[in-house]
């Protein structure tokens, strides 16, 4: 009475569970099941069973009567086959939700509650409505910084950590939301030349046009196994690969899911997002990029330094030896936006090309000097020179190439893409603002990441003077219609602003 | 580039907006479309357009790669037929969303604000992760009570309203959480053969064993369009119909269906969810009904006297004449639980027989005599009597009998549940406690509301001696599988405790 046949139906739901059921299903009708309802997918036995969220279906080339249909990513944490029989029943709301309901009445949370809740989380026992409950529960100051500590601490335990097998793992963080920032590739060919350990795991963009593996993905394979990576490691103490795959910090990936497009501002869950992913990785000294300016996510002096104790609070909790560096976040680091641009700025500045963008080069030898410093036989204050040493030598060259090599060489197009159009200076002066997020945007619609040749290349940064008609920057894109969309909100708004010298 | 044909996918994602694309389409990659995103469809003449969220489907049998499917509630927002060109692009978040940040940052709305965030939400701007964004931000104290009122205002605003025509339109409502308590059935016939205006839109049960429009359904047809319940009204001065169509205050039931599943606790917005379906539904005078007790939704007399000041002021600022009368929650009111068996108590008191539930009937006349005296011309304290009268001497029955047979009679069996099994007492003694919760779950269990026969039979109330093995109450179910269900329920816990006279 209460069994169907198991289906897959061929439907992509990311991180939220779907279940579908037919209207004539005589289970639908006896259950007083709803569509958005919760149900308990079973196989009986108690051997395995997922939840998800109803929706109603009324063809029965989707799904017949007596059928259950999961979407894909149910499908697949459920351990059955295709017209298996399962059981179905309303689901009983996690145990952790009156954790969530106590911290939206403004209570204070202890280490188990949090662990209790991101078990549940972890095991997809909460919907998309109640992570949001949780993490509205959390934000704009619903957490003290103990609670921080807690989730961090819960998020790492909920999933795999990685062990290196050596006393020193250096790791390096920015909070984002700077386009061209791309540092890491810089930072890990100069501090595994130098011998210290980094295993570099990056993200691809989500919202930016390009994330560190996006940008990487131009020049070798990021897609690497575990075992891959840890021999890579081995051989050369440094690689630079995409993160996703590790389950690492899983209830991470679940609350960003619903965090991002609801575009909450959540210090605590930002920080225990960060660090739990790092401590997770193995890393065990970490530096922080602070970018701080007008359009970056960081606006004052103030936010940026209460920032920085948070995270050296958590550090110091979790023996995660920590500092945090405040950056100029007024414009993008680097002249290349987008994948290519990017990669040829990477290469330009390891290749010691006179071309390459000074400011990029200068950031990540102020980051790699404090990294460096991390080791106790180099003494303070000589990272910098140190990192300039392993750069301008050629090492880190050679260091970049070695580790190209082990991830893979990517055979993908270097050409630049086919449509060009340049902005120029709607009048004489001198650069005084440049928009982080106008740019972004602009790089974006272009193709940027998808396409890797797609994006903007900037020709003036702040304080530059430009004569009237003078080129501020190239879009480029790989199809006519991103073109067009890009040149258009180009044109509604530069990202630039011209005007006297400040 | 950016069109696409348009198809309907019959899949009822009930308030939520679906859409989906197949993971081949040439706009998915270009424009980089995420499952989960939120996306706007418009016909590019900008007459039309609908905001969805991203599905993605790896099966040409549901959707093509040229094609956009749109999900049955969705296809039917949106003004466009199968195969017709339609425009696809990322949705930008609702310009409202930032007063939700403001609400969950701790600031109070104005009148203008929440009227915005009702605009967007009826407009199905919002996720469901926005919208319980928003419900987190004014749940547990998070609203004063001018946003109380402000949110009452804008749901009556962003909906239709009813106008009777006429200087007193009479209504009651109970916050719920009580078994058998109909009423309702018994309110409307006796006000309406007093002459008063009285016309009753009911819910039908979401969570619970029954709603007044279930219950009703067993009696009479009560899914009526809205000329079909004015023609009633002018003739027989009530009627009790299913409130479920008429588009009043419709941010409420986008807000519940995400609200129920989480279990919110949120004060303001029940009393806004209330009050603007009533201000909505054109009622002029208004009873509430709260009942308390252990096991009812509020639980001392403090917490229902907060509750009353409340809907007193949003009452008094709207206009609305609002009487608030406590009552006892203690346990289930009337005998029967589920549809058919409480439209046996409902009818049992119209027609004056001795074995009716005597408290069903005593909190009715109660109420009754409340709403009379809401006439002018009937002297204070004098309502209970007038009630009283008005069904002992049958014309509260013939009026009910009246509106049955204006609405429609219903070809419902009314035979008894085939299965049936008596809970019996462990113990001699009284009944001490009655659990409101584990009576209603297990008469759901058994199948109420859905199998309207289905429910429980109460034998013994608060306070009743009973002797060991003396039948508590009787389980009735039309399905074997709900039966053995809703028995293993009673075993474990049958709601009843047995213990000394109090």
């Amino acid at each position: 009475m209460k069994t169907l046949k198991l289906r897959k139906v061929a439907i992509d739901t990311y991180k939220e569970n779907v279940a579908y059921l037919h209207r004539d299903c005589p289970l639908y009708h006896s259950e007083g099941f709803q569509a958005l309802n919760k149900i308990e997918i079973s196989d009986g036995a108690g051997t395995t069973s997922v939840i998800a969220v109803l929706n109603i279906v009324d063809d029965e080339r989707i799904i017949a009567t007596d059928e259950l249909g999961l979407s894909e990513q149910t499908f697949s944490q459920f351990n059955g086959t295709e017209n298996c029989i399962v059981h179905v029943n309303h689901a009983t709301p996690p145990s952790s939700l009156r954790l969530v309901h106590a911290k939206i009445a403004g209570n204070k949370l202890g280490k188990n509650d949090f662990l209790n809740i991101c078990e549940d989380i972890v095991n997809n026992r909460y919907s998309k409505i109640e992570i949001t409950a949780f993490l509205v529960g959390c934000a704009e100051g619903g957490l003290e910084r103990d609670e921080m500590l807690y989730l961090t601490e819960a998020m790492v335990e909920t999933g795999k950590t990685l062990d290196w097998g050596e006393p020193m793992v250096v790791d390096k963080h920015c909070i984002g939301g700077i386009p061209g920032n791309r540092t890491t590739m810089l930072i890990v060919p100069i501090v595994a030349a130098h011998g210290m350990l980094m295993p570099k795991t990056s993200s691809r963009a989500i919202t930016s046009p390009s994330g560190t593996a996006d940008t990487m993905e131009v020049l070798a394979k990021v897609n690497l196994k575990q075992e891959e990576l840890h021999s890579i490691a081995q051989h050369q103490r440094g690689f630079i690969a995409w993160g996703g795959t590790a389950n690492l910090a899983p209830v991470d990936d679940i609350l960003i899911s619903v965090e991002r497009p609801l575009a909450l501002d959540s210090k605590g869950q930002m920080i225990a997002s960060i660090l739990s992913k790092k401590i997770a990785a193995g890393a065990t000294h970490l530096l922080i990029d602070i970018p701080m300016g007008p359009t970056a996510k960081v606006h004052s002096q103030t936010e940026a330094l209460k920032l920085r104790k948070l995270f050296e609070y958590i550090g110091d909790q979790t023996n995660l030896e920590l500092e945090v560096i405040i950056t100029d976040g007024r414009q993008p680091v680097g002249n290349g936006i987008g994948p290519l641009l990017e990669a040829r700025d990477v290469m330009q500045i390891l290749q010691n090309n006179p071309q390459a963008p000074v400011d990029l080069k200068e950031k990540s030898l102020q980051m790699a000097g404090r990294i460096l410093e991390f080791d106790p036989d180099v003494r303070g204050g000589q990272g910098y020179y140190l990192a300039r040493d392993l750069l301008e030598s050629g090492r880190a060259l050679k260091k970049m190439e070695a580790i190209i090599a082990l991830q893979g060489n990517q055979p993908v197009p270097t050409r630049p893409a086919q449509f060009q159009y340049q902005v120029r200076a709607p009048a004489a002066g001198y650069v005084t603002v440049i928009d982080n997020f106008q740019i972004a945007h602009i790089a974006r619609m272009a193709g940027a990441p998808m396409d890797k040749a797609a994006g903007i290349d900037l020709h003036k940064k702040l304080n530059d003077r430009v004569d009237t008609n003078e080129p501020l920057y190239t879009i480029y894109a790989e199809f006519n219609a991103d073109f067009q969309f890009a040149r258009t909100l180009a044109a509604k708004d530069s990202g630039y602003s011209i005007g006297e010298k400040q």
